[in-house]
């Protein structure tokens, strides 16, 4: 089987503890029309939001302790910018669907923007956030993104606490099915959940890694990523300077592109010259929202670019 | 790797969408030491359970539905008294643990006891029920069985809902490793997450798998099963005609064996003839527990054995 459809021998071998996603993915496509493949790829970032969270610490003071603790590197950009994420995502979204893509078509975002009021804004709905990796396929395209998410507590993403990974695929005849386990990192490197999908994208990285030699890698076409994404809903926390009329013009900004607001909250008990206001909008596609979230930017009162979350 | 180690071809091979558990099992106890495996193992019997818990619908109700649905066989005593489960946890208990391990020698206990008013107790200490098959390893045996579980909702257990299993698995360099999707039944059978497992499970029922075939299965020694398990916490549920004492009567039988009572609630607003009572108890070991609940079970006031829940 694994001669016939092009799995390189490599891939056979799993090191020990780790979970063969790659193999798992490439068998689910000889038998199943896969749909989506998503996850949280990225321990270090895991951890950072699931600290802030549990112990309702900034995100400074978070990462820090990531980077104490030995999970996230001097300069941890790759982990907390989303690169990471993105380059193990390229990978599975390859093997998944088929087709070239490059690491750099895909949007990411990362969580250095995520701060404490949010924890708490995602709290009062019920809700956490992750980083999460996603690709779905439409039949518009590929819709594939790595971004913070606002996740229901009781989801399954919510569930993935600390430095650990998940792996969810989504297939007809499979329905939902999830991989759970360690990441990278302090005494787990090797015996992470997703062993085989770190080595290839650090070979990637290094550029050791002839396409040829990975299945799914081998398509000549490249994968067509969609121009407009389905319409999902979104979170946006402003942080402003206050004063009058804020709302209402923000407010307008919104309602003149047909976006309609789902939920507004001031967060109370703050100084006036830092105020945080989140906004949670009904479902739009992607473009439509950043082309909002570029005009409140443009507000002399803006104080930091809005932080934009993906609402599970 | 396969041959070396004694793993048959057949492993090698999953069902197209299925999870090679085995395989991974195999694995990991080359390179890690495992400590325990637990899974929700039958589809029907965690439909029933999550049915009755989102619908706050009767046992009766949910397994009829199930039966409709075609999860549930016209005697559906495998799936509901925990054989199906028990089974497949003792091809998971000797793949991880070697040595021989006989399905007879793991206590199992169903869910046809679970009522309504147990998912409603549950509910009020923020917990739900699952069947659970569990062994672990410890330094004086291995404690393995299947027998439901008070869950917190927060947990992983609880998160696995519908006809889907999970398994978990524990070691020392791994960590926490989980494996979820659906079990057999309806549409999903050969896309099942344990299909490998499924498949062996029947092979052995029906006798057509000689052990020889079976790595893991070839040691000649036995399993040694732990007789005292280590202490863990209990949820009991008394069901009984209503008199004077009852409380004090239960509470002695329970003290007597150095047994502490966590809490105990007396249902409200039900009938006097049919009472019911929830007891929680401390950690204790499983012989002592089961020691008590035989002495309550014989007093003239109890109108049905004593339901008990293992508490996570």
């Amino acid at each position: 089987m694994a001669a016939s459809r092009n799995l390189p021998i490599g891939f056979e071998a799993s090191v020990a503890g780790g979970i063969p996603i790659l193999r798992v993915i490439h068998e689910s496509t000889a038998g199943d029309r896969l749909r989506a493949v998503h996850g949280i790829l990225n321990g270090t970032a895991n951890y950072i939001l699931t600290q802030m969270e549990s112990r309702a610490i900034e995100f400074d003071q978070a990462l820090q302790e990531a980077q104490a603790a030995g999970y996230a590197e001097a300069d941890p950009s790759l982990d907390i910018d989303g690169f990471d994420a993105r380059d193990k995502l390229c990978i599975l979204a390859r093997m998944a669907f088929g087709g070239r893509l490059k690491v750099s078509d895909i949007p990411t975002y990362g969580i250095r923007q995520v701060r404490a009021i949010d924890i708490h804004s995602a709290h009062r709905l019920d809700s956490t956030i992750r980083l999460v990796g996603s690709a779905e396929q439409t039949e518009a395209g590929l819709e594939v993104s790595v971004r913070p998410w606002l996740v229901g507590c009781r989801s399954m993403l919510a569930k993935v606490e600390g430095v650990n990974n998940a792996v969810f695929l989504l297939g007809d005849k499979i329905g939902m099915q999830m991989f759970y386990g360690r990441g990278a990192g302090g005494d787990a490197t090797g015996a992470a959940v997703v062993s085989d999908l770190i080595e290839i994208a650090r070979d990637l990285a290094a550029g050791q890694l002839s396409a040829k030699k990975v299945s799914g890698f081998l398509d000549s076409h490249d994968v067509g990523i969609c121009p407009k994404p389905r319409p999902v809903s979104w979170y946006l926390r402003l942080t402003v300077k206050d004063q009058r009329g804020i709302v209402a013009r923000v407010a307008e900004v919104i309602a003149h592109r047909d976006i309609n607001i789902d939920s507004l909250e001031q967060e109370p008990h703050l100084p006036k010259e830092r105020l945080s206001f989140v906004i949670t909008v009904e479902p739009v596609s992607e473009p439509i929202i950043q082309r909002a979230v570029g005009a409140i930017n443009a507000f002399e009162f803006m104080l930091e670019p809005v932080l934009l979350l993906r609402v599970e």
